[in-house]
C-alpha cells in the first residue's frame, strides 16, 4: 500500500521546484516505465497495479527497486494522466551536466522551447534520427516536466539535455551552427555535412536575435502551400530527416 | 453587448452534436480570425475586443459580418483558450461534399486519427505541402473541433475534408494509395509520381487491417536510433517532405 509520504512526494513532483530539490521525477504509463527500467537511470520505486506487477514480474525483479501496489483509480491521482491502469515510477534525474557535440556529431540547440509537448516530440524525434544530445536554453521547458518525459515516451532515457545560457556556449563552440531562417539555403538542395549544430527557436518568437551572430549556415524548408510557419517539432522532424538523408547520398 | 443566446449557442458549439445541428463551428485568436475573414468560408459574427475592433477595422468592413464588441476575459470564458485578447468568430460550416484526388494530385487518407492536436498539425502541414484534401475516416475527429481549428491555425481555409467509409472510397479508387508500413520501401530512396494517396493511421494502433489490401505501395522512414515510431503528424510531415523533394528532383 502507498503511504500518504509517497503520495504527497509524488505530487509535489508536478513541479519543477520540487523536482529539483529531490533531484527526481517520475514517468507514467507500461512502455515508459518498461524502458526506465532498461535504461541507466537510478528507479527509487515503482507504483503499480497488481496485474502489472504479475505481467512484468521478470523485469521487476531484474530491476530490483521497491515495488509498490497500487489501484488505477489511485495511480490516475497521482499523475498527469487521466486514466493510468499499469505504473508509475518515480526515478533520479541526471545531473545537468556539460554536452557538446564531438567532431562529426549533430545535436540540438534549442532557444526556449516552451510547450512540454513540443519538447517531448522533440526528443523522440531526436531518437529516432539518432540525435543524443540536446542542449537547451535556461528558458526552455523542463526536460523532466511529467508532460515532456509523456510525449517523449522512452525516449527521454536515451538523449541527454544540458541547460545552460546559449550566448555563452556558443561563444566558445566551432562547430558549424545550422539555424532555420526564411531566406537560408532550400534543404533539399543542401548537403548536411560533418556535424554541428541545429538550432530551433521559440513557438512563437523563433530565435532570439542575440544568438543570430553565431549561425554559420541558415538553411529553411520549402514551402509549397498557404501555411506560413511549421510547429517546431514538425521543423525539426524535417530537418533531421534531410540532414541524415543526405549523409547517406554523399556518403 | 453579447446576449446570453449567442453566449449558450458559442458555448454548445463545444460539442460536435451542436455544431452538426446548427452547421457552425467557431474560430479563435487574431490570426485565425483574420484568415477566416479572407477566406471562402460564410462568417455570421465576430465577437472581438474593442481594441481588435479598432485594429483590424478595415479588414471588418470588408468582410461585412455582425460584430459585437466583448470584452477579453468574457471573451477567453466562450471558447477553449486559457486568454484571449483578440477575437472569436461564428461561421458555417461546409457541407459533407466528396472529395477526391484528381490525376497528379496527391491527398491525404486518415484513418482513425484521434487526436485533435494531431488533426489540427496535420492540415497546417497539409496547407505547408500544397496538399488540399483530406479524406477521414469517419471515426477521425472532427475538422470542426476548436482544438483542431486552434491546431490548425490559419491553415482549415485552405484545406478541405471529406468524412466517408475509407474501404468503400478506397473500392473505387484508381490512384496509388502509399502506406506507411516498418517494411515498406524506404522513402528516402523511393521515387513518389503523378499523384495517389497517403494513407495514415490511427495514433495507438496504425492502420486498419480492412485497408491493407488497398494500398499499393509501402512506405517507410527510416530510423536511424532508438525510437520504436514517430507521432503521426510528424510522420506525415516527413512523407510530405520527401514526396515534394522527389518531386522536384524528378522533374
Amino acid at each position: 500500500m502507498i503511504t500518504k509520504k509517497q503520495s504527497q512526494l509524488i505530487k509535489s513532483l508536478h513541479l519543477k521546484k520540487y523536482r529539483k530539490k529531490e533531484q527526481l521525477f517520475f514517468v507514467e504509463g507500461t512502455k515508459s516505465v518498461l524502458e526506465l527500467l532498461e535504461s541507466d537511470y537510478e528507479t527509487r520505486t515503482v507504483y503499480a497495479t497488481p496485474l502489472f506487477l504479475q505481467d512484468n514480474a521478470k523485469e521487476l525483479e531484474k530491476a530490483n527497486v521497491e515495488l509498490v501496489s497500487v489501484p488505477a483509480d489511485i495511480l490516475a491521482g497521482l499523475g498527469t494522466f487521466k486514466t493510468n491502469d499499469s505504473a508509475l515510477a518515480v526515478a533520479e534525474m541526471k545531473p545537468n551536466q556539460p554536452l557538446e557535440a564531438t567532431a562529426g556529431e549533430y545535436a540540438l540547440l534549442l532557444d526556449d522551447v516552451n510547450d512540454p509537448g513540443n519538447l517531448g516530440t522533440i526528443i523522440r524525434i531526436a531518437d529516432w534520427y539518432g540525435i543524443k544530445k540536446l542542449i537547451c536554453s535556461e528558458n526552455t521547458v523542463d526536460f523532466y516536466s511529467p508532460k515532456v518525459v509523456a510525449a517523449a515516451k522512452g525516449s527521454f532515457t536515451r538523449v541527454r539535455a544540458y541547460y545552460t545560457n546559449l550566448p555563452g556556449f556558443l561563444a566558445g563552440n566551432r562547430l558549424p551552427v545550422y539555424g532555420a531562417d526564411l531566406e537560408g539555403a532550400d534543404v533539399h538542395h543542401f548537403s548536411f555535412s560533418g556535424g554541428g549544430y541545429l538550432l530551433m527557436g521559440n513557438e512563437a518568437n523563433g530565435i532570439h536575435p542575440d544568438l543570430y551572430p553565431f549561425i554559420s549556415k541558415k538553411i529553411r524548408i520549402p514551402a509549397y502551400g498557404g501555411a506560413e510557419s511549421l510547429n517546431v517539432a514538425i521543423a525539426t522532424a524535417i530537418i533531421c530527416d534531410n540532414l541524415r538523408r543526405g549523409e547517406e547520398y554523399s556518403a
